[in-house]
């Protein structure tokens, strides 16, 4: 553990496949992409995350996850590559924001804080260097929502404790995969510095 | 453009199929994977990078990472999703390093450095501050090689002018995919601060 660095497990992690929007704004659940659930655990496990949530209400997309998982951290992938398998053991495969809730308010101390990306620019949004002081100052915990699809749903910013500013480059190209965007928000908030 | 960020068309970066290491240490050449082609791609094109290639001796490799950029940016693919095909002009398929270098020299106004990047400490290396420090003074031009596979083989690391120091955090575990690291060291090379 590094002194410069916030408190990783202060921090959860949740991919939302539903509610998001679809290209025509419709509210979709999305499909489940093997490689997002390497990647950000690869993350979580790099940021000293708590739990990364996987979320979906579809029965056979959590029973995909739940393959996916089991297969490295059980099976022979789990032999073959222990990389993965320290990975995937932080993930925990949900069907909705609630039960994300519930689990973390089961075992939490501090006051849990939403925490939606997105992106869009939107007033009142917190900037990464702000809420990595939050974290660091270690008096509340944070659960951070990413969207697949063409991102989550209003209603979530709505709800949230805090809006994550977007992720800002040069230009006003703003197309990062959620892969891309969660490992600059990550280490924005949780990197050596 | 924003003043303090460095600028980008300054770095062209290659995602390395060979020569790489597979798990055992043998040098062979890897498979392309879709989603690193699109995840880098808009990464170059959130931070405003000059080139994006894609390495691999294999014809047949190369033929389907030129199908994937031709679908997006000359078929039906192009009209269904424009970001996509903005992201994908900035790739451009490659035998070899000798090919990137070549294309590059043959523009290039100042001197061209040969930057590595890794998972591994090794002596020597360049800190991600320092890096971004020489982007931004605007005298040379850089290109960074990402590794797939086991990473890239120990000939390009003596033959960098720079080794990228490894994106570190809290803890020991050093497994990022490729996509995740190239996120997080563009981000701390050109990212908005």
């Amino acid at each position: 553990m590094n002194s410069l660095s916030p408190d990783g497990s202060r921090v959860s992690i949740a991919l939302i496949h539903h509610p998001v929007y679809d290209r025509n704004r419709r509210v979709v659940a999305t499909a489940i992409t093997n490689l997002d659930l390497h990647d950000l655990a690869r993350l979580a496990r790099t940021f000293g995350i708590f739990h990364f949530y996987v979320v979906t209400p579809v029965e056979e997309q959590r029973v995909l996850a739940e393959r996916i998982r089991a297969h490295w951290q059980d099976g022979w992938g789990g032999s073959y590559n222990p990389d993965r398998r320290e990975a995937l053991e932080l993930l925990r495969v949900v069907p909705g924001i609630e039960a994300v809730l519930a689990d973390l308010e089961a075992g939490r101390k501090d006051p849990l804080r939403l925490v939606v990306t997105g992106a869009k620019e939107r007033p009142d949004a917190i900037s990464h260097a702000s809420l990595r002081s939050r974290i660091q100052a270690g008096e509340e915990e944070f659960l951070l929502l990413f969207g697949t699809g063409w991102g989550l749903v209003d209603e979530l910013f709505d709800r949230a404790d805090y809006i994550l500013e977007p992720v800002k480059a040069a230009g006003e190209y703003n197309h990062l995969s959620v892969r891309g965007a969660a490992a600059i928000i990550l280490d924005r908030l949780l990197g050596q510095r």
